[in-house]
């Protein structure tokens, strides 16, 4: 939290509101917005492009609490979310919604810094974590693919795995495209054509 | 946390120990053993096998905390930090070391519950992300291999990839072991023969 962050505060009360806005401004000069509707929060969110997103809901239903944790958009930004009580299976849904922190009856103004900078410490782990498994999963399709065009070259054209990824990567390289890119539209045309 | 679980309690200091072993009784009934002395903790804690385990540190060092948060192994089972003090760097570190819950400032015995709940919910998520990770990793890593046993087959014997497979698979199934296997010692032994 060295810089200076946009941070977007939802909170329909605004008696609850100034406590948290006086705890974040405690933790540096940052950009803080208040959201007071919590309805249409996903739009709002993305187009404010927060740093962090801290929702604050005294007595969560599950609903409302995966809604808002899903519109706060997790994927994309730590979430940490403070409520006033919860329970085994709210404490789940949240987590598995994806918020970086979720505290219960703990906000203080001192203690929000480290709650902010462990959201969003673990939000950087599970983004890499993430980012690699996407990362894996598309080189082993790709591999795939690649695998299943070099058949249907070699089987077409009566040539050899060598010749079939050389055909490959030609095509790829006179059309500006990916090897792998190549490969797909000629499976799926292959698929079309009966071959 | 609905059936009985072993809690390991890390707390050198009784007077705080009984508190957090109040607090832990109050959420049910679990097995809990307190480990005042932490040096030898990995050892300790591999041999109980522990369901979570709780760390209390007053006043953490970088390395105390590192050393601790790794000991009680926490790519094997949720574990909860709670420190009296932080800043931003030790937040990191902790979280980075790959405890599940840590909490700064914040150990009441009514509090306990919620962030254990939250502390294995989280701890699954990184299971199941992590487990996701080896696995693809791991099938990538056979297609390369295998990828690789039926060219030098191909090269080896003047056969096309199919009949290199369908060997591959045939040696495989005879000895009963994995596809990928027999591939990685045959590239393995054609290394050695100059192949």
């Amino acid at each position: 939290m060295a810089n200076r962050l946009l941070i977007v505060v939802v909170e329909p009360d605004p008696d609850r509101a100034q406590p948290i806005v006086d705890g974040l401004r405690d933790t540096g000069d940052h950009d803080i917005r208040i959201i007071a509707e919590p309805s249409g929060l996903a739009r709002q969110v993305a187009e404010l492009r927060p740093d962090i997103v801290l929702i604050d809901i005294a007595n969560p239903s599950r609903d409302v609490l995966e809604e808002l944790a899903l519109a706060a958009g997790p994927e994309q930004r730590p979430v940490a979310m403070f409520v006033d009580r919860s329970d085994e299976q709210l404490t789940r849904s949240a987590i598995e919604a994806g918020v970086s922190a979720y505290v219960v009856d703990g906000l203080r103004p001192d203690r929000i810094k480290p709650i902010l900078d462990a959201a969003i410490a673990r939000f950087h782990i599970l983004q890499r974590l993430r980012t690699e498994l996407i990362a894996t999963r598309a080189a082993l399709e790709e591999r795939k693919i690649i695998d299943r065009a070099k058949a249907v070259l070699m089987k077409a054209r009566g040539i050899d795995e060598e010749a079939a990824y050389g055909l490959l990567r030609k095509t790829a390289m006179d059309q500006g495209k990916r090897v792998a890119d190549i490969a797909q539209q000629l499976v799926m045309a292959a698929g079309l054509l009966g071959k």
